[in-house]
């Protein structure tokens, strides 16, 4: 059985969703992120960067979403959330799944804790618009691609980038610009929040609308 | 034939020392980033995200650092420079890739381009600052799972990992901490600079010491 160490509408949501649609047992572990839970010593145990998601699968311990995804995608070869190995597809995929996790993802990370990236906290405002600014030129690069090759990322069939898009999309939601609002991915969102693997997270995770 | 496009001392290291390593046979196309090629048509087809580096592979073009390395990993199965599909050191592997790529490399880039990450260019040496500051936090973390589970990324064998370490070692080798000072990485530092692969790839990009 595994279990997912979560924060509602953290990176969790990613994996949490591909369980539900991979229909694998599993449990949630609340991480008390309000205090401070994620920085003491029982969690960096488990992941020594202090972030949340973490996967425990037996007594193995994974941080890190984008591996948890792969991780799940790669026991569960059946439920074809993943290319297979040694496939084109392959490495278009981890093509797309490191953009996400490096670069959109990331630029999250300076978009929401903006008063981190600089000494001097009365930069934050500036720093945030930047990284807005830069977020929504990413996403920009995945419309593209979905008015290219879509539906899906990976084109006919869904995968687990899929998931993980929604879930940056959804942090994109108060965007002046939003993610959304751009119709290969608008309608991608319309699409993954009608699955009933997608509407169970979010109501497991108590997540209220707009979703994305 | 695989061909890699790279500019000296870029993230194409990395996947330039692996492919040193694995004796395959590539070409390496120079991008002539001063005049600003990686943001023009012919590369932005390539990449979309104007970055390098950019690996074609027969027809295959695939972008992003460690999908490349992921990439050709999975296609020399028989180099072991990742471990086996659905064992527990995959998911490991899989974990520390993420964290070189969305946490480390990431952050280098703020570090690089300060200037961008403020709508206000006077913000940049803090930005600097405290990207250095965070910087070396991770690097600690990486010290410390090579002091637990070294002398390699992975333990006991060596794997695309500690190419991709080196790679970002060398980057943070002007830091007032540099990763080189902290025992175990300098220990791995001193043992992949006298690797044949790397002392070809470093000589082909035309690098000089200190390497790291
Ligand atoms: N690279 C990590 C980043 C995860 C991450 O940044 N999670 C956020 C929540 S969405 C977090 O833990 N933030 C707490 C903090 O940084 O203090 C991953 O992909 O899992
Ligand atoms: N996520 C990309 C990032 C690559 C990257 O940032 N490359 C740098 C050179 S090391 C680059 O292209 N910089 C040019 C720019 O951003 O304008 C990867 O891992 O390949």
């Amino acid at each position: 059985m595994y279990r997912l160490h979560y924060y509602p509408g953290n990176a969790n949501l990613a994996p949490h969703m591909l369980m539900e649609e991979m229909g694998v047992e599993y449990e949630l572990v609340y991480v008390d992120r309000n205090a401070g839970a994620h920085k003491q010593a029982a969690y960096l145990t488990l992941n020594p960067s202090g972030r949340i998601p973490v996967l425990e699968d037996g007594g193995m311990v994974i941080a890190e979403t984008a591996a948890i995804c792969l991780h799940l995608a790669d026991r569960h070869i059946e439920t074809k959330m993943a290319p297979d190995i040694s496939t084109p597809e392959r490495a278009k995929f981890y093509q797309w799944l490191m953009f996400l996790t490096n670069t959109v993802q990331t630029e999250f990370l300076v978009y929401y804790y903006s008063d981190r990236y600089s000494t001097d906290p009365e930069h934050a405002a500036a720093i945030k618009d930047a990284a807005e600014a830069r977020l929504i030129g990413y996403f920009r690069i995945i419309e593209e691609q979905l008015a290219k090759k879509g539906p899906y990322m990976m084109g006919p069939a869904i995968s687990l980038l899929d998931f993980y898009l929604l879930m940056l999309c959804r942090w994109g939601r108060f965007f002046t610009q939003k993610p959304g609002d751009m119709p290969n991915l608008g309608q991608h969102i319309g699409n993954m929040v009608l699955r009933p693997s997608v509407i169970r997270a979010f109501e497991q995770e108590g997540l209220e609308p707009p979703f994305a």
